[in-house]
């Protein structure tokens, strides 16, 4: 992790990036990238974010850019989500793509159709990209070793080979990894770290060395977290998850982070928080009232004994946000469970980011599509 | 309201509209709008009519225009709806807007997410428009006021600020009411005051004094009446709400209609009637076999005894259709109950402008995404 | 059935197809198409597949045509789809045009609204094309007539006419038929057509003499097989339906093909063998484990005793597969119940041109788009 030497002065090319070739057909995960690539991606986002409005960058009256025109982008999402699948679908237009959607609802899935054919078929319909979203941890992993199979099979026969094995060495259709499971969320841990870099006055270089980022909750079921740790630690910030000893185990030191279990002890410690929701239809969760707005209290389970007790030590509340280091921010990825992880007056303060989160997300999901789909060098 | 005065010779601004600056970046209901502000927006739709066809308008063939591209129109319908959806689709794409989908099935509301927490997310991720259509009667509002709050807190603290902060005095997002409980439908009231002013000739200016037009059956539960009564008295007409007394009660006065429970007495004095479809699922509807085709009746309530009995008294038959004015015309605003509120033969015959309403539909809302995007002088 | 004939040498102009005007605004079914129709339907699918990639055609980067710009395609789909809905949309946008989807959620089926008064609005908001999908045979049919019933109406009322009814003369609105019930799915068959003269060298003038082709499988309930004898048998080809007596009866000879119960006796004799899912959705399928990955068996039915009994007799594995004539393919329309009509190592084997099928559909979709809708001479 050569991360810290990136402190010292860039030459132009590397402060945007633009010097680093970006070699991968797909994005599945931040784990394993190198800083550099991350540092390219970021770069990439920090120039398209001008596109999206409410940015010093942004100027220009024309928001639509050229750069997939003539390409399909086809949502695969196997798992509901609103503003993921959004967010993917305004990038892929502001790149002048066609965007599918598929979800469960109205697909084969009811056929029972796997996940594996299911993107076949959609790429041997000749479309660029997939953005796969599957409560299943790896699933965009087994697609993408499935195209690759089939691409080696049918190169041996192009006779028989569907539109996404390249005649004449074509690209091949993209796989995007939208949030599988407990594993990954890469593009969520992209616009997390940019987030962090803009609030910091890092986005030239990205260097995050000096900063010191907590992840509060539930941990353990989080490709929140998972990608977070991986990009921002590759970045050089220190990373703190915190959260009771069921729902952030000490285990998790083995991604490269603290772990600690009082989040009152490490409060002034941290120039940012980011709040994770409580998967509520990932845990069941006891204990008289719920206190969110939206969401009664089921059952009991062993991860969270009540949300009253949960909150006690964990919820984010104003006297808790007025410890954190001055200047620090507060993310949190949404859905928001308001009054139950996070107070409102917290989630809509003046340290709260959460919404400008939003609008980066559209921009980082923009660079891993070009980028991935080979739209720019 | 100085409709009366609209009868008039106007300039040809006027009769265009076109001298009528717009000023509303949102159209949550036709009440409060000035009667200059309705021969505005469809003085425009008279305009974007030539584009869908069947028009003595019509001679292009180009039928796509760029008033929007480059912009993002995203429906956000909680309820169900076919036609108010696709219209708005169609309306957005005429005009060269991308459009995105998010309706319940497959949204984050079955994450518990809040309808103002999902239109903010929407609207930080640069998207232009929302579409609303939800049950609960002042939702759009509530996020109109949700989203103006956002605005100035930050533009307090802009370095937090989402993407519908514009930087430097932008646009931000515009909200249009596709129907909200029984409130309004402001589209469907301007569709159908179109519908009026082109069946009796009044399309320069649509001033509409002199006509009479009934609408007939569930009012109270009704968003399109409440829209219809607003608009069509504002630009001259007279109304009249018919119905039994619990469907159309005497406290609609207050709307500036007449209310009449005698149907039969009420006929030869129309030149339009618009028959309301029984919102079944809004009320449960009891008596014996519906008569309906798709529609079995099921448990019984107070507001309407049978369907049997309502039909007797108020279904809109071939006997009832001919006693109206000569050139009177019959609306419905669909999705029609067949053999309910109006027979098969009335739907479909000489007078019945329903299909013609429909196409109506997609030129009044190019023209209110138009003026509230800010895409039209 | 004129189909011999063709296989002497042909002028260019008949060999493109490009001699032969098209007369049909929808495609509602293959049966009663003549030869020269099919030729051109399909010689202009050949020149579309070149715009999806992995074919010899394909050579140019721009992949978007213009030939429906500014025309909008509406998916009407009653009953899920995957594959055809999203091929549909693929084909319908490579060629320039807005794509609008329809599923049964979300849409006003849940209103109780009936197929016809569906797409008689969606037409009327001046919608170009409607592609439906519904469960019950002739639906589309249903739709056209009521649509020219609607069209004859309002020709003589054009002051009531919504926008399908062209004021000078326009095309209105085409209808496709994108699978009804147990009737015809003339695109599957257009697709499987194109395929097997893909693969036999007859893409020049789609001349099948010589071929046969087999249909394997539950022949009864499959509307791909219908559309399949009436355009194979109508360009050449001699076609066999294979399967147990209660899915593939002796009364399926009127529709021109052979019947036969026993396909070990057939196998050696076929060019092409053409796999058809159970139709598990239509029948109830008994007797112990399915032996599917994805479909437990559940109670037992009159037309398949058992899934395992029925693999014993017509099941596709390995050792049949190599008894077909050298250089036959297999074909199967997906999505594929693997380990019950045909085992993986087939459907992913060498022989297998399954997924080829996939993007040959794309391309014959583009074709039915183009022609029906007036886009190409």
């Amino acid at each position: 992790m050569a991360a810290s030497s990136m402190a010292t002065a860039q030459p132009a090319s590397k402060a945007t990036g633009t010097g680093q070739p970006w070699t991968h057909r797909h994005l599945l995960q931040l784990r394993g990238l190198s800083p550099a690539e991350l540092r390219r991606v970021l770069a990439l986002a920090r120039v398209y974010r001008g596109r999206i409005g409410a940015s010093p960058l942004s100027e220009s009256g024309g928001k639509q850019g050229t750069e997939l025109a003539g390409r399909v982008v086809a949502n695969l999402f196997f798992e509901d989500s609103t503003r993921t699948r959004v967010s993917f679908s305004v990038a892929a237009r502001r790149l002048g793509a066609e965007v599918i959607d598929l979800t469960s609802a109205g697909s084969s899935v009811s056929k029972g159709e796997t996940v594996i054919d299911t993107a076949a078929n959609v790429a041997a319909m000749g479309v660029d990209a997939v953005v796969i979203r599957h409560r299943s941890s790896g699933a965009p992993h087994m697609v993408v070793r499935a195209l690759e199979q089939l691409h080696d099979a049918y190169s041996r026969t192009p006779e028989r080979a569907p539109a996404f094995v390249g005649a004449g060495g074509g690209h091949g259709c993209t796989v995007v990894n939208a949030g599988d499971g407990r594993h990954e969320h890469p593009t969520q841990g992209l616009l997390d770290i940019y987030t962090v870099a803009e609030a910091f006055g890092r986005l030239d270089g990205f260097d995050l060395s000096g900063l010191t980022v907590g992840i509060l909750g539930d941990i353990a079921s989080s490709r929140v977290a998972r990608s977070g740790v991986a990009g921002l630690t590759a970045l050089g910030a220190k990373v703190v998850c915190i959260g009771p000893p069921t729902l952030a185990p000490l285990s998790l030191r083995s991604l490269g982070c603290e772990v600690r279990h009082d989040l009152d002890g490490v409060l002034e410690s941290l120039d940012v928080l980011n709040v994770l929701r409580i998967q509520f239809e990932r845990h069941e969760v006891g204990g008289g009232k719920a206190g969110g707005e939206n969401k009664p209290a089921p059952i009991s389970s062993n991860a969270i004994a009540s949300i009253r007790e949960y909150a006690e030590f964990y919820a984010l509340d104003a006297q808790r946000a007025a410890r954190l280091k001055p200047g620090a921010i507060i993310m949190h990825p949404g859905p928001i469970n308001r009054g139950v992880e996070i107070t409102s007056d917290v989630a809509d303060g003046e340290r709260s980011v959460v919404l400008r989160q939003v609008s980066h997300g559209v921009a980082v999901r923009m660079a891993v599509l070009a980028l991935c789909m080979g739209a720019v060098g």
